[in-house]
Order: structure tokens, then sequence, then C-alpha cells
């Protein structure tokens, strides 16, 4: 059997929305980042929310030849129980991961960029919409943003191309099974 | 900052589907085994649609230092437009990645299996719902399973610990962009 290849007649880079209350966001953003490396891209990460508890995907992205880096610059999730740090730290983090996204999108070091978890951080005021606006009209025409978390603002919502809503239908915590690596974390 | 390791008290290998009509299932299934090789874990993936149309996660996991090993069973997706290929066709390569799966299972290589799109390849009649309880069955306790595609049978998600459901709000297509690499395949 013969295997087609696609390709493209126009090359374009889309505006990506990943939401929703589900599991499969920030894990469907490095499924994107493992299939692009398989072509050969480029892929930045830049984890707006993650920092402080380990996740495999940081170690995996290394795996993959130097194409995809990834910073975390958070302190772990703003506002859920058993976080230390106030508002205005978790703001200052963010707003350092602006910066950092404008430096990557500068660089044209890549061809797609993962905001991870950029929606909550803009739902937790922890970054404003003008800043996520001014971002995506920062875009390149052929770099891919992929925009991940839960309530997605409309404004984004409106601007992507693509948008994709996870809805939880059940998940293994309701019976009290705790996150398993390479599953959850 | 303490970077903290979660390390469940009880390792337990999960049931996960991953279904609906939105962008977003295969791509997380392989982020999981992005993720899941940052733990050093073993990943086999059987996909029971995919053959005939190159996709970019057939080199990328090829990156992961024989962690992920990947097998494309299909010769694409049977009834949609300009598929060539009788039902007849479709369905033996499918009988034939049942039988993979088995091995793969007995092998006891994987420490998570994904069975990439064997929703669909049940709705399509490709194979038969006691067959994919079959494989639910031999699930040894500690391998994950994640199973994708949509239009999951209730059965399937009766059984699952985790389902997500993948909603499209919206898609590139609906502009006439064509699939982009990296992002679509």
């Amino acid at each position: 059997m013969e295997i087609k290849k696609l390709e493209p007649k126009e090359k374009k880079g889309l505006i990506l929305v990943i939401t929703g209350n589900g599991k499969g966001k920030t894990t469907s953003a490095m499924g994107m980042a493992l299939r692009a490396s398989g072509h050969g891209m480029k892929v930045d990460i830049i984890q707006f929310m993650k920092g402080d508890l380990y996740s495999g995907e940081w170690d995996g992205v290394k795996r993959l030849d130097g194409l995809v880096e990834l910073v975390s610059t958070g302190k772990g999730f703003c506002g859920i129980e058993g976080n230390p740090y106030p508002h205005s730290e978790h703001r200052i983090n963010a707003q350092d991961a602006v910066k950092l996204v404008k430096e990557k999108i500068r660089s044209g070091r890549a061809q797609i960029l993962i905001l991870d978890e950029i929606n909550n951080a803009l739902k937790l005021k922890l970054i404003d919409l003008d800043q996520v606006m001014e971002i995506l009209d920062m875009k390149p025409p052929h770099l891919h943003m992929i925009l991940t978390g839960r309530d997605a603002h409309p404004d984004v919502i409106q601007r992507a191309d693509t948008v994709s809503e996870v809805r939880e239908i059940k998940h293994a915590y309701e019976k009290e099974i705790e996150p398993q690596p390479g599953i959850d974390y």
C-alpha cells in the first residue's frame, strides 16, 4: 500500500484553543508537540501555571532532540487549596511568562508556540485580556499558536481558527484513585 | 522553589476513553505517550484506522529512545469519500489489529497501551463489541489502556475510569484552510 503525504498548498499558522473542564487539554498540546517533532518542526512551550509539581512532559520533551523547548514559569495553581503563594506573586510570574512569550515570538525559533494554561491565567487575573490579544496580534503568519486551559475567554475563542472543548464525562478521582504518572502528570 | 513529585500510594492501571467529534483525541493520547516517556515508561500504540496517510506521530515517537512503539494497521478511514477499499478488507485489517493488541498485552512490554481510533473501528463494525470487552478483560492491573475515537460505545464508557468528550466548537476547515503539518497530521 502506498502511503500518501498531505502537503497543503498554502501553509498557514493557526490559532487553536483547547478549553473545557475535562482531562486532555495540556495533553493534547503535548501530542501536537510530539507530532510536530515527527515533521522536524520546532516547538516552544510556555507553561503559565505549572512549575511547583513535577510533570512527565518536562523530561519527555528533552528526548525530542532539541526540537521542543519547555519553560514552566508558574508556582502551581493559584487559588487552589494548599497553594501557599499570594495572588500578587502568581501575577508577577505570569507577567514574566508574557515577556517570555514575546521574546519567543520575536526569536522566530519555533513553528508552533504552546501557551499552556494561559486561559486559566487570564481567568484568574494573573494576566489581562489586552495582553493576550497583543500576543495574538504579534503572531507571524506561519506561526501556530495553541492556547490551553479551562474557561477560555469569549474574545479569544472568537479570534481562534480551531476550538475544542474537552468535557469531563467521568474521572478516576471520583473513585478516589490518585493521580497516576504518565497519565495525569 | 522546591519541586514536588507526586507518587501515588497505589499504582493502578486505568481505562481511559477519549471520544467526541472535536480535534484532540489521538493528539491527547500522543501527549500521554510523550509525558509517559518523561517518566521512563514504555508505551505501545496500535492505530486501528490510520495507515495510508502519513502522520507526524509516526516519526515523532521514534525520537523517544525506543520507549514508544507504534503500529498502524489500517488502510485509512473506512466509509469516507475517496477511500478505495471495501468494508471486508478494512475488517480484515482491524481483526489483525485485535490480534496484535492481545500480543502486546501478553508481552507485558508497556505500562500504557493506546488503542487509537478503536471506537471508530467498533462503530464501523470492523470489530465487535465482545472483542473490545475481551481486550478490556485482559487488562493486567497495572496497565493503562487508552481508547480513542468518536462514537465510543456506551458499554465501553461504562467500563472506563476516566472519559473525556472532545467537542468541536469550531474548526479551521470551515474556513477552507487545509490540514496543516504538526497540527492536523
